[in-house]
């Protein structure tokens, strides 16, 4: 439902006829992106059938500003369909960072952890099975099954398992999800999604797409005492962590991202 | 965008296989409005250009869960344009209800009302042109102009003056917006573009919006003890208001929707 | 924060001076709630720490309108805590209800789930334990250990595990999460819940939880055609299925509320 | 409800037994506000008891994730309250920002605003007074009036008139409105409030406010090709707007922020 024309056409009533310069569509999508006017942005809509493993949509349900039909696994049996992360996914635990992910595994452990995820997902799918009816599967007949309830027996399944939504969200509340879960803080597994949700916005709303580029995804903000930091190394002074009022992690921050690695120490 | 084929769309997703017997859309559009099952109308979305009186939109906006842009008098001079009510709308403070509207005036109170709220408002905008810069009325040069910010100005205007904005709902939020601003409990004025606005509905959606009839805007709800009433009534017995548990209030309002006037006493 | 105190004195700014008829504060929230004026129920506030199966929390996070801080499985292991549901809760499916629970299973088939569900969810978290770290369980050193990053490793857990939450919510909000999960079409699990909460309200609003009782718990909805049906009874008059309007379904449920069995047939 | 100890109580619940390293509290708020990590800031709520001009609710109100009870000017009759600019206040229509404020008026044309501005102010209480019932002044049994009912005869009424409301909103929230309304394109009117709830939050949450003042309140935001041409700079290379990629309006900006006014030419 609409696109970079909604947006304009819902910033032009703000104005009225104050918009007396004539400033194209473009522009006037980037000015907006840049000072923060977010609402026009909500004028355009997009609505995706997506499937994602359980834990996947436990992070993007996050997300409360949309709407959302999910698959019920009260109403009916969930295929044995689950997720094993490829050979690129599987690494260890990060030492830096608390939540996230570090060096590859050793090809031996790749193979290895893929070979026990996918037979505890296996072993579960059997137990699952063998708690429902016999006739959930085709009417097998099989005695040894018990007859619970399917939303009792899916509690045996685990967070690998896919679960699949309607997903409708405006453009506005899109970007913000794509900021946060195209982030490299974002788990590997929701950030391929938001990626190829953001192709999809690009083709979409090209030039909104390319204002939130610009001015949202590689910002770079700056507190009023890293700001300081800057203006300082601009005029050619020498400035100490102490000095900076920054903490180590905000300096080593800093310094890296306006290429003085030099700085760290 | 979208419409009743993306309700049942998004309720069939729910469902997954689990639907095996069909049901048809209007069936099942009619099932999912009348066990509130709200979360499939969310799936369809309106954008409507709307230009109303500034009482009616402060009104409006409290429905939180929509995306508006309005005209901002900040940035463009307001045209001369309120609102000022037709014959049939002049009515005294209603009697019985405090917020409500009660019985016609009288032809020449009508005629003085007219002329009243019309002379004041014209009388505002001549007030608000001469706060204003000799350029924004197109350059008259009247050096009587005070060249005061517009967005000071406008504080001049009556709430009756019209602004004007995009607002944009799903069909949910629509209907609960339909519920709330047709009811007779809601202003006269705002009322009349809620009933408008079931035309497009009814027109966009016609099984929502005949479900939405039958089983939302003309529901009788019953309390606990009210429907005790009804069951004792319907075995014959005689039962007094102290014996209701009933307020008087609410003993009228039970007799009279059941067909019981004779109840009232 | 707030209680039956900030409804009232909420309700009564909008009324302003125009109160002049004093009506007592329970007065006035069984007014409030059965007239359906639910934003003075926005000024109580309630914070819940609340341990729950995945599965459960899954339910639960589709109330949008609160604020959410969960127990995170990327930064810290999970405890071994998972639900087994009690005797009383194991059954089998409904026959008449796609997404409910009908007859109790057999003593034996109990037993055997309790030992089912167990057995899955022990095996699930040895192959959790065994995908991460040798440090991640106090350092055991174990070299069988895969070193596979956290929030890798949790996705072979089954949906059955606990998780937890700080969850925040409005009065108004809490009371449409109690409608939906007290009702009897809400899964047993998150009914339990939503009773302890229920029970917690009554101490903390007495008075909008009785009007909530009375007002939209056990309210009893009647679509115009229901309506008509009953007044027609309450006439003496003899009606039919076919001449009613009503479903066959709707039928049935109406004449059950109304103490009408022997309309059924 | 709450403070910076729910803030922390709230991020704490999310990292579990991960927190073995001991981050006192302001620096974890520091950390939190400066990764946008926001929701732990939603688990503190606060409710303000405001009055102000209708103009300034109409800017307020579009914060849609707070909960209003207002005065209803359909229940009750609303004072002779309104805004007069104090002269600091009033100002030209700003020369080169369409929404803003520029220099201020000659005394002259400050003392004929305030006049026309309070003439038009008493003139319009007249009316209002004049088309309702004379019951409501306190019965003057004056026969001028012509009992309008009230939610009309408000229609006279300038958006310069005093309305009030109760207004709860949580920290996140909160933030986001003093962002906003603290910031320099904002209204000077809704200013005065943003600066005044400022030093309530400062008061009621000190950390929070101090992490709010140095990371989201002073902060720089530097597109791609803004933090390039610093990168630039930092390394001694000349650069000119053509070759930075930026607008003529950004690298004016951007010089200005960089404490580089040489390179505006």
């Amino acid at each position: 439902m609409g696109g970079d024309d909604a947006v304009v056409q819902a910033a032009r009533v703000s104005y009225g006829a104050g918009t007396k310069t004539v400033r194209d569509d473009r522009g006037l999508i980037r000015y907006l992106l840049s000072h923060n006017h977010t609402t026009p942005f909500e004028m355009a809509e997009i609505k995706l059938h997506v499937k994602m493993p359980i834990f996947v949509a436990r992070q993007w349900i996050r997300h409360r500003t949309a709407s959302v039909n999910e698959y019920s696994a009260r109403y009916s049996i969930l295929d044995k369909e689950y997720y094993v992360p490829s050979r690129e996914a599987i690494a260890a635990q990060s030492t830096s960072n608390r939540q996230g992910r570090g060096e590859a595994l050793g090809e031996v452990e790749q193979s290895e952890v893929i070979q026990r995820i996918t037979s505890g997902a296996e072993d579960a799918y059997r137990n699952y099975l063998s708690l429902l009816n016999s006739g959930d599967d085709g009417g097998s007949g099989d005695p040894s099954k018990l007859g619970l309830t399917r939303e009792l027996a899916r509690s045996v399944l685990p967070v690998s398992y896919y679960t699949q939504w309607y997903w409708k969200v405006n453009l506005h509340n899109l970007m913000r999800f794509l900021q946060l879960r195209m982030d490299k803080h974002a788990q590997w597994e929701i950030r391929q999604y938001a990626l190829k949700i953001a192709e999809i916005v690009r083709l979409w709303t090209p030039h909104t797409y390319e204002a939130f580029s610009d001015y949202q995804l590689g910002r770079l903000e700056l507190s009023i005492a890293a700001a300081a930091v800057v203006r300082g190394w601009l005029r050619g002074e020498l400035i100490s962590q102490e000095e900076s009022g920054l903490s180590k992690r905000e300096w080593i921050e800093l310094s890296r991202s306006m290429g003085r690695p030099e700085c760290e120490d």
